[in-house]
């Protein structure tokens, strides 16, 4: 038995007449002999509606009802192709998280996924051509309903495709993934064959083909990911083990940083790391850190998400307000651009041809990885520096 | 621990400042020491936005299929009306049919509930104070969803009020049960207490109020019903064993039926008989039926919903085509009006009091039984004779 697991994103099942053409994509690919299971997204804005219906009722939605409410959007467009692809004859069935035997942990909102029930599902695919399975929810060990998060549904798909040893193919409208974001850069090559680790930093760095836990997955269990487009018969994208024909696979763009500097602080380690352990567990989205230790004093900076700086502010000035000496800064409207490629482990100069391509615009903040670079820019300088890097990179 | 079980229909629940009243008029309950069972429908025009959805793809959707679409209208109000009830600080819970434990036979989209998980039901009150259970649907024992038919919340409602031994209020946009559809008879008089019996006439005559098998269930298990407006203090109307207070209860209405007339048949009864076998399976809605032996021959009428004429008129025509006597004949636009009253069985002069009234109205077609007279009249005649019935039995 040939299986194929396939997931349709939420724009691919936005209507009935998508979801009939998807059905008749589906029956073409059974005609060669496979199996196949589909996971799908919900329909379009649905879980967006059903977000916003839950904020007119509670700003802070008990999130074990939220996810109760979240998966009924799944569970419409499952059902919704499963009667397409009945009506053009094919064997198919929808099967919700209950019925496909999909466990998760207790993490109401962005569960993982502990085990799928593949000896039923197998079963299933006895007696039917096609199952279409709900994304991006599961069950924990109350029978209680669960959601994996934003972007969820691409995980579903590559945990049962690799519990299952299937191929994987994630079809959203984007044909593929491309060294840099086509809507910021036009010229942007499409990547034949990407890594898993390129794909991490990638998804990670904002790039928004993958769910990352999705590539975590597949890199565990070197599940190769198929990304196209699913209106088209245009050639998409792979990401599977061992690829490192170039230095740098991509460009990532995340938009909306505010830096936070905090000048003047004692030297005192355990304060600093103490600041950072509140900020994690506060869920703030602390990402570069750069600490310098200068003339008896530490100043350290660090770039926040734009929505969290007011509550960052007021969290900085009750946790430090002993010390008179500190001075906290903010400097607004930053954009962090990162490359990425697993070629820079073995090659030379990256870091210095990112900076020489960057020329005379003034970088705040600079982090670097294995297999990644990343500067926080001005807002305002991103397109002029998006096109130098791509030039010098051959992106 | 005294349970109420409460049943909100979908205008009730039909946006979120709706839901938010009902949390609220949830919390005055509690105050009263009860512990709380709601059952939901699907907000507003939810169900049929999902039957228009899923007609868009398929003119004869897959049943098992369609079924698990519709549940799913029932999980967001349940989700909803939980989140706005743990947003008032009542420990509440959402129960899907699979959690709740809603067992049912295999008819999709008219199943019957077979039992509840009491015991399930009763742990998890022991936890919460307020249960929300999605109505309407329940689970076969493949797991597979499976819906009640149209209003089965009703039962839902009913059946669990039934098995807990609970009282059961059901809220709707009417604040009760009346002797006549206000919409019809403005002057009609609310009924304070309505026997099962009467009620079962009226809900299957075309009373909107109450779900035909919601009433079998009340009756078998003797569980009283209230029924009122959701969002107002006037009292409603109960359903309860054994008054007979008044000879005639209410008068039905039931419009958009046609007559069937079936003249010169040959004196075969038990061709006859084939014609209810074959119409009953065919699922034609063969409603009044009156036989007539004259003259060698035998003259046949009934009454079917104006939906159906067409293809009765085609089964008709192909059935009797060897009896070359017998001839079809067709009456439009006719309304059967009926009376209902328990108080029948003992009191006599009932029938001749409803014709009297009806005087110069040309019938059709009459039928009765035990405790209740229905005429078949033409469509224009209906505003008249509710008048004029409704008068003289004081409804």
């Amino acid at each position: 038995m040939n299986i194929i697991v396939q997931k349709y994103g939420g724009s691919s099942v936005a209507d009935s007449e998508k979801i009939k053409q998807i059905a008749k994509k589906i029956k073409e690919k059974i005609k060669e002999n496979n199996k196949l299971i589909i996971v799908v997204s919900a329909m379009g804005k649905t879980t967006d509606n059903l977000l916003k219906l839950s904020r007119e009722i509670s700003k802070k939605p008990n999130l074990r009802e939220l996810d109760m409410l979240l998966t009924t959007g799944e569970q419409i467009s499952a059902s919704l192709l499963s009667i397409a692809l009945n009506e053009i004859k094919i064997k198919a069935k929808s099967l919700n998280a209950y019925q496909a035997g999909i466990y998760t942990n207790n993490e109401y909102n962005h569960a993982k996924i502990e085990k799928f029930d593949t000896k039923n599902i197998l079963n299933h695919l006895e007696n039917y051509q096609v199952l279409v399975i709900t994304g991006f929810q599961g069950i924990n060990q109350n029978g209680d309903l669960t959601t994996l998060g934003r972007g969820g549904s691409d995980t579903s798909a590559v945990a049962l495709a690799s519990s299952l040893n299937a191929k994987c193919e994630i079809y959203s409208d984007y044909p593929g993934i491309y060294t840099i974001d086509p809507k910021l850069y036009p010229n942007a090559k499409k990547i034949k064959k990407v890594n898993y680790d390129e794909m991490l930093e990638m998804s990670r760095l904002g790039s928004k083909v993958l769910h990352y836990r999705s590539v975590e997955i597949a890199k565990k269990y070197k599940t190769i990911i198929y990304c196209g487009a699913t209106f088209s018969e245009e050639e998409g994208s792979y990401i599977m083990p061992g690829i490192e024909d170039s230095v740098v696979t991509g460009l990532s763009v995340d938009r909306g940083q505010t830096q936070v500097n905090i000048i003047n602080l004692p030297i005192n380690y355990s304060l600093i790391n103490e600041i950072f352990k509140i900020t994690t567990e506060k869920s703030f989205n602390v990402d570069m850190i750069s600490i310098i230790n200068a003339n008896d004093k530490i100043n350290v900076s660090f770039s926040i998400v734009e929505n969290d700086k007011a509550d960052m502010d007021e969290f900085l000035k009750t946790h430090l307000k002993e010390f008179k000496d500190v001075k906290l800064s903010y400097r607004y409207n930053l954009t962090k651009i990162s490359v990425v490629g697993v070629g820079m482990r073995s090659s030379k100069g990256v870091a210095m041809r990112f900076f020489k391509s960057l020329d005379k615009i003034p970088i705040t903040l600079v982090t670097t990885s294995e297999i990644k670079i990343s500067a926080l820019i001005d807002e305002t300088n991103l397109s002029k520096a998006i096109k130098n890097i791509a030039e010098e990179f051959s992106l």
